[in-house]
């Protein structure tokens, strides 16, 4: 069963703040009666831009075992979600789990509570066959990743030396293979700045009859300063912002070239007409090790079906930058900031611009070599006959970078999820295929770390 | 009292349709109550673009005497308004009629209800004091204004020999003053073409993490679209769009110059700090005989508060273009359509454009020298004192030029409301001076009319 899919667990609407209180006592409940150790961290209150102030949701900390023979793992999983809207363009209620085909559909199916479920299901297979965890086993699981995993880190710098001194190694399994077929690893992410940009003329709208031809208007404005952050080829027209990424080797595109990628079949899962770029290497390239750049949309102007003939009298733009090593956040907020400046000062506009970074998420690398990078291999081999892909990330999985550098230990991604999962998009699912291998996946996955240990 | 001030009789979401049935309903009670012959007119179907059809409001037709000697005035009125959300920044629920200070905050308050009740309750007035009507007085009422007035136009040419044979003259009172105590009477109105151009890649949003950097980003496409429309100093840049607009002459400025405009005052009435213009003959020019572009919305793409990391994958870009005297709706369609062709190809993208013209309305432009025109001067000048603002308005009100090309009758706009009413944006009000002295002008109005008809 799918007990914590039938919420609206969603992130960043306030609105639903408080089922995420629920989903995350109920998680706590299913760990306790697996016979762990659970602690809600209550982590106080988030406060919003507009001066609201909403509880955050307890991070759950759960140990299920203690033996210093063994390795100790520790599971990161998070029960928010993006919001889901059925007029949007689902076909089923994003908040009830629905098969169809073998295809188990609703907000956060692959993204992120499929995942948490899997490993939930492989320790209580131990436990129903009374056998032993080969491993110690450890739980951080949270309520706040979709909207910047806010008190997280400081939870984690306050535990660094009591619930993190016993881990060895952190599994995150927030991301998705890059076929439909091949499991993967993942050994790196690119880290995200979301930006936010206020045009301002007045706090009230405006009829366009009536001031029309007469006023700086904010959309013009802002349609401006958001033509000009990225090219028809997807190149990014901020000044300076490609400086740090890292020069590309020749034995940096042999590892693009040893991926297995169907371009065929990534096009027709995506239901892409056609890529920025033709072969393979250039697509990962620019998913995993170029930065790119997103406009998600505006707030405050005519959103709704139909015709309205208003003047937004105030909007805010959004976008946001993936980075990719070696950027870095603050210098990136710098230039993005000054390039809007630029281009404002030049409209010669009477309106007020507020550029603000909401996010920013460093991007993370990690040692393929690591023992639990080689334990993984050998559970996939194992459960699914293959070789994994190994392969970087394009989404951003800040607690990644996090973990790595507050408390010191190896970081790994296994995802579960197939390519066309449609995490944060309509009609999200997870193949019942993947969920139940998946938890194969993760039992495997604690005997060879017993092994290699 | 208010009767039609409570309803939310919104234009152009459908859910609200049954509430202006209702309020077309009441509107004919009041006029049968007053001794009117009311007939309600049944319009049919609206077939809406996703393939829904709604039933379209009935449009009222009433008549209060019919004596040949006398001259017969016909009020046209709407009772659809625009769509207002309390989130947006009302202080008063918008469709609760709450006066505060002297001011009736409402959805419709001025656009259009109020002058509508202010116009019968002049007739009613005759009745009160037991006095024969000294014109015979017809309505034509109607509630899908908002919307483009879908089937106004079918009934009026329908009715042209029938109800509309013996109307000598049109008043509509649906625009504003452009003063705050300074009546007006207009003399012409801009017309409006809006445009919705879609870029589609495909139905389902993306993650920016899982597709960032290796699509042409529709959201993207369109902001290059909407930015190629104006520039900062308000200039259209769709090529040939000025090319039959009238040539100013140099007695049509004094026009402008005769024009009582404060501007400090119309500056902080609006709560702008600086307008595109420095002086009161530009500004006027740019209101009333230049068009203007203004950028309205974005459907599709991410509107919330908050962050979300998505590539929308199908967004619809809406603008308008007011029109004036003698551009053409379907000169201007063209032209539109061909300059956003011209750039959409200028990019390579392989998302799908779809231009389309949602609405076309043509300027309208009135001979002030007409009898109606002197009878609503004398009117002003025995209820306010004062000669009136001679204006043009930048809105669009297509029934003046609806009326004027399919009866053939004068028509004249006399607005009640102040400069700083709010029609279709937040907090919409009408003063109760207005609304009061307004009313009192109406009864004024059909005593000069007898006189010099």
């Amino acid at each position: 069963d799918f007990p914590m899919m039938g919420s609206d667990s969603v992130q960043p609407v306030p609105r639903f703040r408080q089922e995420l209180f629920r989903m995350m006592a109920m998680a706590a409940d299913m760990l306790q009666r697996l016979g762990a150790r659970v602690a809600s961290v209550d982590m106080g209150l988030q406060q919003l831009p507009d001066g609201q102030s909403l509880p955050i949701p307890p991070i759950i900390l759960a140990e299920l075992g203690s033996d210093p023979t063994k390795g100790t793992v520790c599971f990161y999983g998070h029960l928010d979600v993006q919001p889901a809207d059925q007029g949007d363009g689902w076909l089923t209620d994003p908040y009830v789990l629905t098969e169809v085909d073998g295809k188990l559909y609703g907000r956060g199916a692959t993204d992120n509570k499929g995942p948490v479920l899997a490993w939930i299901n492989a320790v209580s297979a131990f436990r129903a066959l009374e056998q032993d965890l080969p491993v110690n086993i450890k739980f951080i699981i949270e309520g706040m990743e979709e909207a910047g995993s806010v008190a997280l880190e400081e939870l984690v710098e306050k535990e660094k030396d009591r619930f993190f001194s016993g881990v060895d190694y952190i599994v995150i399994s927030d991301n998705l293979w890059i076929s439909q077929r091949k499991p993967a690893i993942t050994y790196g992410t690119r880290g995200n700045s979301y930006f936010m940009v206020e045009v301002k003329c007045r706090d009230q709208d405006f009829h366009s009859g009536t001031f029309g031809g007469i006023l700086h208007e904010p959309m013009a404005d802002l349609v401006a300063l958001l033509g000009s952050l990225v090219d028809s080829s997807g190149h990014i027209l901020v000044p300076g912002i490609y400086d740090e990424v890292v020069r590309l080797t020749e034995e940096e595109i042999n590892t693009y070239k040893a991926i297995h990628l169907d371009l065929e079949e990534y096009r027709n899962s995506s239901q892409i007409e056609k890529f920025l770029f033709d072969t393979k290497e250039e697509i990962l390239m620019h998913l995993w090790r170029y930065p790119s750049l997103s406009i998600h949309g505006i707030e405050g102007a005519f959103d709704e079906p139909g015709a309205k003939t208003v003047i937004p009298g105030r909007v805010i733009g959004k976008f946001s930058i993936r980075l990719v090593p070696h950027m870095n956040v603050s210098v990136v907020e710098k230039q993005v900031t000054r390039h809007l400046e630029d281009v404002f000062s030049k409209r010669n506009s009477s309106n007020k611009m507020v550029v603000s970074m909401a996010l920013g998420l460093h991007p993370w690398i990690a040692n393929i070599n690591d023992t639990q990078y080689l334990a993984a291999k050998r559970a996939i081999r194992t459960v699914f006959g293959t070789e994994p892909d190994m392969i970087r990330d394009g989404s951003t999985i800040p607690i990644a970078k996090m973990f790595q550098e507050i408390v010191h230990k190896s970081v790994v991604l296994i995802p579960l999820g197939a390519v066309d999962d449609g995490e944060h998009s309509q009609n999200e699912k997870i193949n019942r295929w993947n969920y139940i291998e998946g938890t194969k996946l993760f039992a495997a996955f604690f005997l060879e770390m017993a092994q290699l240990h």
